[in-house]
């Protein structure tokens, strides 16, 4: 398993962990749940659209576990890669180099979560 | 004229004015215009959904100018209201309260833009 | 009336307005709603410290009306001055001179909120 | 060892090589110091409320390395883990998803510097 | 007298009194004061190139009474136009838009702070 | 090899493949290169003091390739490590206790590159 995929796990297993931390400890982090939730509703906007937006604001504000979490949800949602790589573009105009670095890991996060044939 | 719209008028001779300054004294700045030529050109994703896009990251980085010219863009390119609120909630999830202030802002913009029947 | 008690009613009067259209318009708006109240309820921590909290953070952050939402809401719950320009103290540490810049205007809406005698 | 605690050592390690070299090498670096000690010194905020706000500022700024050393100050001045993660709430009102994000690590740092009892 | 020579007028005015009352008031902001000054001396690299430094990294973090501050004190100690728009076209890479969204500011300083033949 | 060894060359590494995949799948990316090509090369100010000016900036925004970048393309340049402390220090003034953690990567950037004799 390559470092990009330990990392990708890692992830996942940090915000497992967390989750269960806060949602029990913490009334404004159930209070956001339910704010992720509405945000991301199916509505005037797709929300694979709404993901990849989450994705172009994940790179602009350089929150890597963020990039992992809505690109797989993007490509889960039936986004294709070239149509995510079209959102990283924003972020690279909107964020310059350090977007373009960023971008470097959502290359990784759609390698792991790509769709197998 | 109220307040916000001077305010979006002096964005925009703001930005004609520098326009005019750094395309001649900076070829970085030429090239930035092409990567953001890049950057919207309809593709597999519409215009108007990286317009959303880029509003949503506008409010995340607390840019108003750029709130004021890509709420512009998204109307003209067709983008409703509903669906600028839905790109402007996925700010809220990423962004938290600085977000919902900037979201004051883009309300402006979307009053001054919006089409007129 | 200074401009900088311009600048704080401009504020107060944009938050009402945004307020309305978005909860109005947003589900996920009133999520944030809920979020920022659990945030600020008196728990382990006084309300008073934590609109202290915010102000830091507002100062790092460069959120002009949030440095006015929280200074008034601290003095009003009893923070005294003192107090709070050791809690912007901190932002100093956390965010260099933009930090010092910010301060400016925390210093306004102290005035403009100061308790009369 | 787990990777967090791994992560946590390899912060202090990196610190204490930093404060070596440029305490020697830089004189703003210097200043610096006297400022951080300025900024947390007890006054009309107890220390420890001082670093509660540290802490949730370097949540909102995304500085792992700061979570990690004022989780440690905070607790050994006598915060309890609910006040920190009071302290957290406000980062998130303040941060949104990305802040939640941060808030992994923070609860990481908090149960490496747990007292024991 | 133009906007953006009025606003150029109230930063000066707002660092001078907030300067003021928080040397008076925080022993941190005194510590941050010997911090800028140590920044800032002439040493391996002249001043001018440390305030063009500072221009560069005021476009990116927006902040624009920092760019006011930077941009006149580049201009006194010699640095010329063209360096720094060289600054800024570095703030342009690492900022993307949002940064020649400053850099409409940045012009009006040197407008107003270029020296007369 | 230590840690930040090969932390350095994952940088690299990264760098190199997400440059191969962008390079041919983005049209925004090509521009931007173009954008960094322009904005590094050598004019009124010398390349060395543009990559000093781009390692402050990646301290404030905290993107450690990109410090790791630029402190090998400055080193290269022939800017001395005292003249990069200096940027560095500049950085301190303008991003606080986040600018001096950042600070502890790149003088890991720096011992890796430093010139043998």
């Amino acid at each position: 398993m390559s470092e990009e995929q330990k990392r990708i796990e890692a992830y996942q297993e940090a915000r497992k962990k967390a989750d269960a931390y806060y949602q029990k400890a913490s009334p404004a982090y159930r209070a956001f749940q339910e704010l992720a939730k509405q945000a991301f509703r199916p509505g005037a906007l797709e929300k694979r659209v709404k993901e990849m937006i989450a994705i172009a604001i994940s790179i602009v504000v350089k929150c890597e576990p963020c990039i992992e979490h809505h690109v797989r949800e993007a490509l889960q949602d039936g986004a294709t890669e070239e149509q995510i790589v079209e959102a990283i573009e924003v972020a690279f105009e909107m964020g310059g180099g350090p977007a373009t670095v960023q971008a470097r890991f959502a290359l990784e996060a759609m390698e792991h979560y790509r769709p197998r044939q």
